[in-house]
């Protein structure tokens, strides 16, 4: 590293989001911790921590490594993407810093019994350094993917009905959507899959269909394009 | 900066996208920097260097320093968003390092002149670094915000007709528009204002109405989702 600049503080933040079963359900929430030491002792944060260059192969196996040691949450299938890296000499009163932000969408029961507290994105406690912000930008990458990805499926246990997924896709929206405009699109969207020979007994009803989100995330891009390539007019 | 973890080689590198008017049109292309160090000493790269944690008041205080030192991009209005930051021990012989990205859509007439060369994005040179991968990361954020969004109009002077804009979302897209309805779609997505009594005289033809931006940028969270907000059903 050259010297003739000052060294920068280089960190983690984690914003992992989830849906509670609770009834009243909270809605969607985001998984905290207490700080022990200062600045902001006894407040709470984003899970976090500093970059280790020497085992950490690059930020997002840093974004895991804290995921796993802070809130338990390792090895099997999430979804995790950077969502951006926020930077300043105003956000942390140690110094000028910048902190790579990755968020993360688990099912609760994947954290059952866990550390850490979940807090309602839409009516969060007070929190450290610029973490407030950063919640509301995860919250709005979220919110603008779901209307053309499979997103929120990612915060249901891997088969689920249709119902199911549309409450989910509701949940994080805080919008009601039309059920039949729904299927339609997830139909075309083609996000999602039957499980051969999977269905969910239930009651009185007849059994529903379980289904299960496709490997990768449709965009789509057809807005206002026309199908043949350019050439001439 | 704590002294337990072993310090990070913090940059910047801008991905400075632009359409040029050459006969034939190259398409969408890139500035580019020869090398004059090692590594890659003699290769094309991305505009770069280190974050100034003593003068720059966050890290797009740093891209907007390096467009200005390095390709004379500086001042007036234009676009400019973080991309995403890359890393790892596998990027630069040096060692671990992170790099924040970010893009620029300038107009070409603002590059007249100026240093750097511009290599068309579909016919990449040799490139230094992880940067071919970053220049394909922009060009892929670009295409995909074309759909919902004014972006490619930073492409243009500050005003121009409606055939020049479909012109520039056709080349950003390489697809050809419908002309009916690229112009339905622009009208309805809000996304520029006609210029008050701005006409462009062209020959024989009627004088046409200039547009330019609207400030903001529309995007749309129409496709699925009801406009009822979520209650009881």
């Amino acid at each position: 590293m050259p010297d003739d600049f000052p060294p920068v503080i280089l960190t983690i933040d984690c914003v992992l989001l989830t849906l509670p079963s609770d009834v009243p359900a909270a809605g969607l929430s985001v998984a905290l911790l207490m700080r022990d030491t200062a600045p902001f002792e006894g407040v709470a944060a984003l899970p976090g921590g500093y970059v280790h260059a020497d085992e950490d192969a690059d930020l997002e196996a840093a974004a895991r490594r804290v995921l796993a040691a802070k809130l338990g949450i390792g090895g099997a299938r999430f979804f995790l993407e950077q969502l951006c890296t926020v930077s300043g000499s105003a956000r942390d009163p140690r110094g000028w810093s910048a902190s790579v932000v990755y968020y993360a969408l688990v099912p609760e029961a994947r954290l059952a019994g866990g550390v850490g507290r979940l807090a309602p994105v839409d009516a969060l406690p007070q929190l450290a350094f610029d973490h407030a912000a950063i919640v509301a930008r995860a919250v709005e990458r979220l919110r603008a993917k779901t209307s053309y990805s499979n997103l929120p499926g990612f915060l249901l246990p891997e088969t689920f009905t249709l119902p199911e997924l549309q409450d989910v896709y509701e949940r994080v929206l805080g919008l009601a959507l039309d059920q039949s405009v729904f299927r339609k699109r997830m139909d075309e969207m083609n996000l999602i899959e039957a499980v051969p020979d999977g269905f969910r007994k239930g009651g009185r009803h007849r059994p529903a269909q379980l289904y299960r989100l496709r490997d990768g995330f449709a965009s789509l891009h057809d807005r206002i394009v026309a199908q043949r390539p350019r050439g001439r007019r």
